[in-house]
Parts: structure tokens; C-alpha cells; sequence
């Protein structure tokens, strides 16, 4: 397992990593990715995902050189060879999606776009302008928790590849199929599914009305702030509220997709 | 309404104010935060929470300075008479909670102690070590919604009155009662009420268990990794677990508060 040192921030390698943290463009353009991280790199491990290379701060910990060993092994095993880079900490922090990261990053290939006819009938979480990273992240957390595995998003969203967004979702990005760019009046003809609008403004009571989680729905989210869109509530066959306390304005939008989308998996459960 | 400038860094008024948003202790001894953004001046000026001064960025917009008179004048109408201060803006941004801050900042009193024994029979929300900022203002927020008023929190749990709790939190301390420093095997004496654990790692059955929503209750949430610590589990009447989807690990501790507080009150409401 050779390494190759970086100590310069002219580095050609380190530039390429620097954009595709900063830009999505960037990212798709390179159909490439950052997930920082212990507990990324073992989920990413564990889930068989391809990895390109292995980055390692220079003084990184005792655990983080093993557990680049451990990925750099089992990626061999699939016939690939990522490449090992140790890198000097203040360059290595510039590219890290987190603060004092722990250490180890990897550099993964890129899913392919999903084949969309296999949407069909799927339950999707859509997310409809969900500009920060870590509520996107939280929200795909959420979703593959509770049993839904297609989060789908508009382009006004974060791009849920990026590694904010990664570093958010702990990992639930390996069991679930992610896809971006995808306007509310595409959703019909893509998962042919009953959408469901989370909205704070009005609807049905959520625990009140009855049937809702029958077939495959899509949840709709809104951004913090303006909620879901026009178009998006133009594409909603149902809108259905959570009640809140009166004076209390609205939930977080993680908060209010956990409790829409374990209320689904609740009653599912319950039948 | 006349106002002070402030140019230097190495103002006192300053100064003190870095203090409160860099340590919790002095917040406390200084009995004051900082509430940043349109959104929580309004919330603090219609909960009608005591303001000791008002801070606005140099270039702030112009509504920043009409909602800062608006504040003033409702600040006055209770006799009191805040300050106004205009702040240079890199100035400002050092203590302003988040980046690009919308210009606004008031200073608040903070509340006194709440009387212990108003405690007693009144549902609560416990964190025990949650220090993510963010998470424990989304926690605040999350419980006010489901009616769950009184928040307690345990040493090693962020300040709940730092400026960044403050603001995930989004105003909901002004209709909660918030307090820190309380440990796990203090909450019967003072609540009396059915200690509910959150815990990824075993118990009961969320929604098979029954009627535990009955009477006043005690939701413990633990931090994000950890969980619930050896204390708290010790303290608990009753651990209950949200039945995640078997390979997923766990939720974020905001998430899973929401699915567990919510539970409680679709019950309450149903019965």
C-alpha cells in the first residue's frame, strides 16, 4: 500500500478535490465524491461502494491508518486499486466537509443515474428547495430509516451528492437511490404514486385522515422558511398538516419529515 | 433614539458581548445572550422578553432599522429603555451567532431560575449531553410544537441560552421554560413524572407499548453517537425504541425526538 504525499497546495489532486467540494458542477462533471470520516469510511466499506482513493491526514490517528488498510483490502478484493494519499492537515482540512475531521476520506465513484423506469410504484421523499446541506443530509437520514429509499430533489436543492450532505446522512447515501433535478411536475409520470404534501399552512389533519399511506406516496418538503412551492403544491394530491401547538409557528423541516414519514411506517406497521 | 457607534474592537460593550457568545459562564454571570435575525427580534418583541439593548449592523437594511425602532418603542411602552448600538460590520459578524447575519441583534435579559416546585407534574424534555448547538435549539423548538414547555438539560449538554441555541431555536424559548445543570438522577424529585428513555439500543416497542403517554412524562434524549448515558438509563421508568428499518443504525437525535414526542401527543389527542 504505497502512498503518495501532498504538501503543496498547487497540488493538481488537491485542486480537483477542492472542486468538487465547492461545486456541484464540479462533482457530477467528475462523477466523483468526498465522505469524511471513520463512520463513513466503514460504511462505505461495508456497503461495497467503489473507491477511488484514500486520503490520510498526516497525523491522522493510529485507527485511521488501519482502517485505511482495511478499505484499501477489501477494495482490492473488488478488483480495483484505490490510490493512498497522506496529506499535510491544514491542506487536508481545507477540503474536509466538517471541522477537525477525524482523518480519513475517501474519494467514491458516483452512482450511475438510477434507471427510472424501476421508480415506478417506489415510495420516494422529495425534497422541494431544501438549500442547507446538513438538513438535506438529516432528511436522507430520515428517509432510509423509515423505510424510504428514493429521496428525489429539484435543482433548487442541494446537491445530495456533496459532501456536507454525505457527512450529514451518516451513510443511509449506500442504501438508497438519490436523484437531483427533478421539477414537481415530473413526479407523476416518475414514481406514479400518491404525492403528499407536508404543508404548514393548511390541508387535512395528518393523524386525523384516514388512508393516506395506502400504495406508494411521495412526501414532499419544503424549504425552511417558504415551504414547498407553488408548483409543488400544484403537483400535492393531498396536503396534509401535523398539528402543532397553536402559537408555535412550524417545525424544522427534519422535524416535521420525521414525524410525516414515521407516521407512514407506523400505521404500514400496524396493518 | 439616538445611537452609539461602534468602530473599535477593542470596545468594552464588545468585548462583553464576545464573551457571552464564547463562554457559557459568563452568559450566566452576565444574565444576558444574544438573540440574532428578523425572525427572533420579532419573536422577542412579541413575547415581550426584556431587552437591554439593540445592536444593529452599519449597513444593515433598512428594515433591520424600522423593526429596531419597532423594538425600541415596545421596549419603552415597559418602561424600560434600551440602548442602540450601530456596529461595523466585520465587527458585528464576529459576534453575530451565524455567518451573514440579517443585521438585527438584540441583547435579552435573561429569565430567573424557574421555581422548582412549578416543576412538578409538568411534562418534560431532558438532553442529556447533547452539545451540538443546533441539535438542542431543533430539540427547544421541536418539543415547544408538541407541547412538551419545560426543557431541562444536564451539564455536559450545550448552554440552552447561547446565542447559537437560541437561534436553531427559533423564538421557542420565549414560550418555554429552559433550564441546565439538572443531572439524570435529579429529574423524579423534581418532575415526578414517568422517565421515558430514548434508546436506540433496546426496550419496548415505541408504538406496541401502551399507554405510556399517560400522566406527566420525562422524555430523555441522549447524544447523537453515545445515546443515552449510564445515569439517564438508570433514571429511566421505561426505555422505548423507534422500530428504524433493521440496517439502518439510528436516527439523528433531533429526528428521533420529534418521532417520540409527536407519538405522544397523536395519542394524547386521540384519546
Amino acid at each position: 500500500m504505497e502512498a503518495t504525499e501532498i504538501t503543496s497546495s498547487s497540488n493538481e489532486r488537491l485542486k480537483r478535490w477542492k472542486r468538487i467540494v465547492s461545486s456541484p458542477r464540479h462533482l457530477r462533471r467528475e462523477r466523483a465524491t468526498l465522505a469524511e470520516g471513520f463512520h463513513l469510511a466503514m460504511a462505505t466499506r461495508d456497503a461495497r461502494f467503489p473507491v477511488n482513493a484514500i486520503l490520510l491526514r498526516a497525523d491522522c490517528p493510529e485507527e485511521a491508518s488501519r482502517l485505511a488498510r482495511e478499505v484499501f483490502d477489501e477494495t482490492a478484493s473488488q478488483g480495483r486499486a484505490p490510490r493512498l494519499f497522506v496529506i499535510d492537515p491544514p491542506l487536508y482540512e481545507g477540503i474536509a466537509p466538517v471541522e477537525a475531521g477525524s482523518g480519513i476520506m475517501l474519494e467514491v465513484a458516483l452512482p450511475g443515474e438510477p434507471d427510472r423506469a424501476s421508480l415506478r410504484g417506489r415510495d420516494a421523499l422529495y425534497l422541494d428547495g431544501v438549500q442547507d446541506a446538513g438538513n438535506a443530509g438529516t432528511l436522507i437520514r430520515t428517509a432510509v430509516a423509515s423505510g424510504v429509499r428514493v429521496i428525489a430533489a429539484s435543482r433548487k436543492t442541494a446537491c445530495l451528492w456533496s459532501p456536507k450532505v454525505i457527512r450529514a446522512a451518516m451513510g443511509a447515501h449506500f442504501g438508497a437511490t438519490v436523484l437531483g433535478g427533478v421539477e414537481p411536475g415530473e413526479l407523476k409520470a416518475l414514481f406514479g404514486a400518491r404525492n403528499l404534501a407536508a404543508d404548514a399552512r393548511g390541508g387535512r389533519d395528518i393523524w386525523a385522515e384516514k388512508g393516506w399511506e395506502k400504495g406508494p406516496t411521495v412526501w414532499m418538503m419544503g424549504a425552511e422558511g417558504p415551504g414547498l412551492s407553488d408548483a409543488a403544491l400544484e403537483a400535492a394530491d393531498l396536503r396534509l398538516y401535523i398539528p402543532i401547538e397553536p402559537e408555535t409557528e412550524s417545525l424544522n423541516v427534519g422535524a416535521a419529515a420525521a414525524v410525516c414519514l414515521f407516521e407512514q411506517r407506523r400505521r404500514r406497521l400496524a396493518r
